[in-house]
């Protein structure tokens, strides 16, 4: 047995997401379906972050175990397996963007000590034409200076309950949160989050309430007082999932 | 009659091309049909690039007339003009970035004084999953250096007909290509070139061309052997529409 760790690149728009459900297609399943055409093992593939419906990927990372008797070039495999991967992954969007052996007690879920978030929005009058289902299309003026001023106000270890989904499965709403920058250029707005793990829909809700400290109807001190309250009614609502991408784990 | 100036941004992958015809949806099509669901008004529009199907828009100009009984604010008629236009725009894929009342004797077209485009490569082993169908997706290793080098070679005044499209209705094939510079950004490769106008194909012929030389199979004075035979089948083959943006219009 080689345990693989996959780095993945996707559009979320054409799956449910990154788990297997019964809804429709996922890119786990993508994923399962292109290494049992490769090879013709069954395998489960687990993600460093399991994205949501429509929220995108510019560098997932996955691993599988594979059964030693595959045939790989011990200089080339992995690259041998990125290739095989992409061909049997085809038409899905999804790509295997590196592929390498690691140890077998590497975890692309429980290994990882960081996981980074971009959220856009395009921030202009005229709705989206290239980056629909890519970004947020917010109409109304956003000041991004006043929006990275209120994300410091999340900055450090809290209880996290007024940013937390209510299906949320984790043990504990309590999270360190590393970064959270906002930046603008042009039209787009970048907000950039890095932490060792979120809580479901956690970056989707802090942009939305970001929104609202960038449309000036929320202070530094209504993110503190929202955070505070440990009450998902307190803070704003749900940012769309078009905006977000996983784009990278360290380990 | 207002003419209105309207700044354009597209995703070219659901179109035949800027220009109205039989086999499917266009632009102008797009943009008349909204014209006319706005206001009731038939006109015609014109723009600056009639860019081919699948070729995007990041700001294309175009110009139309409208009778002046139209009612639309002085101070903020051209705005107004820009949000109903994309109200009755959609679901096209096209968005108004702007509108402004422009003099009688502007013509999008025949008014440009240079037009912008850029080529995008992606450049890497790993197939497109974001990307598709807004970038060309290369996995041999490219040389971008060696392509800017390349590129020099057809700066200025030439006769372009060894990167012209068969049926190009251009009266004469010498153009002046004031910029064609190629820059590695990780692993996208971008190609930008500024004309006053170019040839029918010819920004997807010259990236055809840079390719090779990016590959190292063509030199700079390759580039110069090709632009000097004046004959079509002496340059490289036509890159795909997917990569290739209008990215802006001078007046």
């Amino acid at each position: 047995m080689t345990r693989y760790k996959l780095t993945l690149e996707y559009d979320g728009r054409g799956f449910v997401g990154w788990q297997r459900q019964d809804n429709g297609p996922s890119v786990q399943a993508a994923l399962e379906a292109a290494v049992k055409r490769f090879c013709g093992e069954a395998v489960t593939a687990h993600a460093a972050g399991r994205t949501d419906a429509g929220v995108h990927a510019l560098a997932q990372v996955a691993h599988i175990d594979l059964d030693a008797h595959i045939d790989l070039d011990e200089e080339t495999g992995a690259d041998t397996l990125r290739d095989a991967l992409n061909f049997h992954l085809r038409p899905a969007a999804v790509a295997v963007l590196a592929a390498e052996a690691v140890a077998d007690d590497f975890h692309a879920r429980f290994s990882a000590t960081e996981r980074a978030y971009r959220y856009r929005i395009v921030n202009r009058r005229a709705p989206l034409a290239l980056d629909r289902g890519r970004a947020w299309f917010v109409p109304v003026p956003l000041d991004a200076g006043a929006m990275h001023e209120a994300a410091r106000a999340l900055l450090g270890k809290h209880d996290f309950t007024s940013f937390r989904a209510g299906g949320c499965q984790a043990k504990s709403p309590v999270k360190t949160l590393d970064a959270l920058e906002v930046s603008r250029d042009g039209d787009e707005i970048r907000i950039e989050a890095r932490a060792r793990s979120f809580l479901h829909h956690q970056v989707r809700n802090m942009a939305g309430s970001l929104r609202l400290a960038g449309e000036g109807k929320w202070s530094r001190a209504d993110m503190e007082r929202a955070l505070a309250a440990r009450d998902r009614r307190a803070a704003g609502p749900t940012a769309p999932a078009d905006g977000l991408y996983l784009i990278g784990v360290r380990y």
